[in-house]
């Protein structure tokens, strides 16, 4: 099955995003999940909390298990998440006395937050790579066009004339300000998630805060406390993500507007029409523009997420995982869609001498 | 890649619906557009508009054709939509002056929307008999527990008991509503769309009242005015879909909070944790809350979408093709769950005399 | 206070809507809920629940008492719902025996969703005479610009060449299914509210559906059961406040459209810029696509309320309160500036017989 | 007309906030234009731009000028914004040949987003405040109460005890977060807004830097290259505001299930209820979720705004107009109610040394 279309077989050519989507497999999700088990057996074996032996071989097996999925698929029908059987199968599979130590101390939302925020941080790296590049690609179009002249348009008419350069600054210059901000995320912004069952790492006594610290440091994610109903983290990386989309919308939106006058811009490749061979239709920008309003939706599902009841809402944490995926990979298809994009225009406004 | 919880290897255990998702597949799809172009060749033969051998070879390959997904996948990167490929690739296959007739008239949206309310029209009944279903649930519910006693309670304060029977009839009362909407969709709501390039169906002069006429009774869908731009019949649908995972979100909400009250209700078979084994986590009940706040946020970009600018805007079209089978899943898996719940309900209230 | 664009000193002159405001103002609605107070008496002396007398003293002071509006406001602030002060205070009015008597076997939701049905009744009565002047105004277009050329435009290109009349087809054509429906909701969907404290009218025994009858008879509502805790009543008149806006945003982005190209339409009086006094901004038709986007967004908070707990939901019913009355006022004043911006085109599309 | 719950004469007493609706009045707009048009003027003596004369007698008049504002309503129904009458009235109250250098090289947007940003940077300060105080009174609230015991719930059930020191942190920490970046922001985020007509501040030669600096500095503004279409500052104002109310939605949330259970909890004053004098409904616990999902609703409409075409969109534009004051009206209401809440805790959790 495959209704998403970030998925699709065929329509995630033009939505989709495979290298951001690779984040998000049920495979990411299971290698990044068992190296929290491994790095917690570890942290705990530093401490003393387990023994040495325990946790090479909890590390050894979580190297390259690979778990029953449709197994795991029943017993998500059943609990609402996918720990208990993952563990129950990963102690199957180590045996002996280590088997009882996986995942001690811990509870499923640690595993299940921290495997994001591994996967995430790994995401937002790649976004800012992105970024950077179309950022690049708006600074030489502005060596190459940005003297051109441009009718200014205020309200959807002529205004005065301006720039390309003074254009193409209103696309780049929130970029800039938004890779800044991702790069400051990759230091703080991707927390360890573990607590325990309710929040207060109860078994691991005075060991708790070195276990966590150890943990954090192991899978170089930053140390904080549990912030299991306290999801701030992740409406800030939506936000984010929303932000660069909505800004390459506001892109999209000006060059489809652009393409509509016919002589303002020149673009090599638009898409083709089954009824109408003449055209060439700007749709990776108008593509941009839905992909903004599709993120501009689905953040407000991430702060009604906030609303997350006492120490652990099913509720709102399962709707998070509804709406979070999709919006990485949106931020994701509407920057390499926007790089393609620019890469298409080949003369920007109107390079003689006259009034844009 | 499977990033959408809908379609994930585990976690559409719990949030996916197989027999919804399948209307969505990129199969049922391409076979839902073909059978379109074979019926579209037929409505033109029997207005002369093509010759008999024509609609007859363009049913034949039709019936059977398998496109190269691939290829398809790449041209809607650029296109932005998959019909000039899909006909190209259709009219390779057909071959002769046939090849020319396929998609004769028509545009990609006419083709994509109307593969689209052939799905929805299944699949719409499918909810409506999990409608009746649950219904049955609820009355059988009622025959058990109905003259039960069970505090009500107002603003999250206990305040007067109410029977049971209350209770169910407000879960039960409203999905006869929707179950008879559903029911009187069937007959009118699913529309074909058929307007060639610009909705005028210029290349079929005269008989274009006729040709239209035609394909919608072969294709079982209710005989309409082309409404490209006019998509308020996606949201009137995306609208019920909503409404039905809302008041199912309000019935696991209730359940949610009779089951932390411990004594409310007995449920069989909750959800496992990994870390208290004691608990029975109503899983079901919070998983539809989590739905109905979903589609709740979708609904909003369906909205979005109504305002389709000029003769077909990419950029609100493409907003719905994210949107709505993710919608139209969610309902269903909400219909799913609630069935599951109410069947695992084995007390409901209080049975002794005393007050609830 | 005015923070409200809808109700602000000037902004409401571009965004208000004086006719449709004041059925949310404080005076309505408490004319609206004396009014349910003064018919809830009368319907239970007709069935001798109170005595005759006693109604007709409750409804001689409802007629014309004047709330302290100040000490309302106080109780509003503790007890979240105006009800209890404002009955406290209307027995005090009425004094002697019969002041016991108000409000017999009512809670505040009857009184305060009966007041907005009310209340919502009116209003959708204007919104449908606006829409059928509407859809007037298209037709008289229809006869002076019909026949007149226009390029047609799909994805924001030119595609082919259609007639002014199709275009207004595409805006009209759903203003006639609203107006339709809307006059259908006049006959059925404006119901009373009538449940008591949880829903069970526990006070009027075996009399409490005869005086529910009454009463909606009394009030011109329909006769329903009570439906505090089933909020589609509600959601469906949103949705449809929300089509209206979103088909109105359309043709707004479209007329935006067209003055863009500064040859396609000719509209009088345009907006007028403080930097730039040569421009003639097509501010309706801006203001079109903002409300129809307002009413998108508003939409997903009304279904949210769907998820409406036990019998009696202070968050989700407080949440309808904040969102309702400013779409109701968005929609209407769409409906005012479609009307304003249709009379003021002059010409649409090109007379002469060449290509749009 | 009140229908804005937010400046209803008796709703407001529940959802309303004097103190921040003030920034949001007709007056604290006029007055923060007046002030910016004023300082304008005088950044333009300073460099030569205007004479002393000239700056001196517009600062005269701005500082007490009342516009009639029956006439900007009317004219704001034309122009789309207020500017342009508001400057020809004060050019005539000016007179002279002063009245022609007011508002010089500035345009609409400089001067209503300017305004705004001296209002929420002010209203941004009430915030902290409050924050401050409630950040407060939940460690007083630890003092007394933290080492109680309390159940600790997933998943909406009883899981292990913890303390009410671990539930109050888990309310108080975000607020901790959130505090620092308000404060944050009263340094670097509240931009001044000056680029005219289109941006380019075209009529200001050289000097346009220099003279946006001294502005910028006249009205302790930043010193931000004008921003008219790029909106990620509005939109990261308005994602801190739903992030604050909807920590308190979890607050207030966790308030209500605490109240539910009628042991855990003793609040002194709760709201009356109208048919069951013996409830006391726990208003503000309820009105904090829905001011929390109320926000993350609005929050949708603020990032569609992102796609903000060309150097100005008026729908774009006028839709954060429509949304933006409410939200920071219904943070400011959240803080306020979460404080009142919080001051009625009479005691959480239980004392003894038994299990929670």
């Amino acid at each position: 099955m495959t209704a998403s279309p970030f998925d699709h077989p065929y329509l995630s050519g033009l939505l989709g995003d495979t290298e951001i989507s690779a984040f998000f497999s049920a495979e990411a999700d299971i290698r990044a999940m068992l190296s929290f088990e491994a790095a917690l057996a570890q942290a705990q074996a530093d401490h003393a909390v387990v023994s040495k032996e325990t946790s090479l071989r909890i590390a050894e097996v979580c190297a390259t298990f690979q778990p029953d999925v449709l197994a795991l698929r029943h017993a998500v029908a059943t609990d609402g998440v996918v720990i208990p059987e993952l563990v129950r199968q990963l102690r199957k599979a180590i045996g002996g006395e280590a088997a009882d130590k996986v995942h001690f101390g811990a509870t499923s939302q640690d595993v299940i937050d921290t495997s994001l925020m591994l996967r995430l941080k790994a995401a937002s790296n790649i976004l800012s790579k992105r970024l950077a590049n179309l950022i690049g690609s708006f600074d030489h179009l502005v060596g190459t066009e940005g003297a051109n002249r441009l009718m200014g348009h205020t309200r959807m008419q002529a205004a005065i004339p301006i720039t390309v350069a003074d254009r193409i600054s209103s696309w780049s210059s929130p970029l800039t300000n938004y890779r800044d901000r991702l790069d400051q995320l990759q230091k703080t912004a991707f927390p360890i998630q573990f607590g325990g069952a309710a929040g207060t790492l109860e078994k691991l006594d005075g060991k708790a805060s070195a276990v966590r610290s150890a943990l954090a440091e192991s899978l170089k994610l930053s140390n904080h406390p549990q912030w299991h109903c306290q999801r701030a983290t992740i409406a800030d990386f939506a936000h984010l993500l929303s932000l660069i989309s909505g800004s390459l919308g506001k892109f999209g939106q000006d060059i489809a507007l652009l393409a509509q006058s016919g002589t303002e811009i020149e673009l090599s490749g638009g898409g083709g029409s089954s009824a109408m061979p003449h055209k060439q239709n700007p749709v990776a920008a108008e593509t941009l523009v839905a992909l903004a309003r599709f993120n501009a939706v689905q953040l407000s599902g991430i702060h009604q997420s906030m609303v997350h009841e006492q120490e652990r809402s099913g509720a709102a944490w399962t709707l998070e995982w509804m709406i979070l995926p999709h919006m990485v990979i949106a931020c994701g298809a509407s920057l390499r869609l926007a790089g393609e994009l620019t890469g298409k225009i080949e003369r920007l406004g109107s390079r003689n001498s006259g009034q844009g």
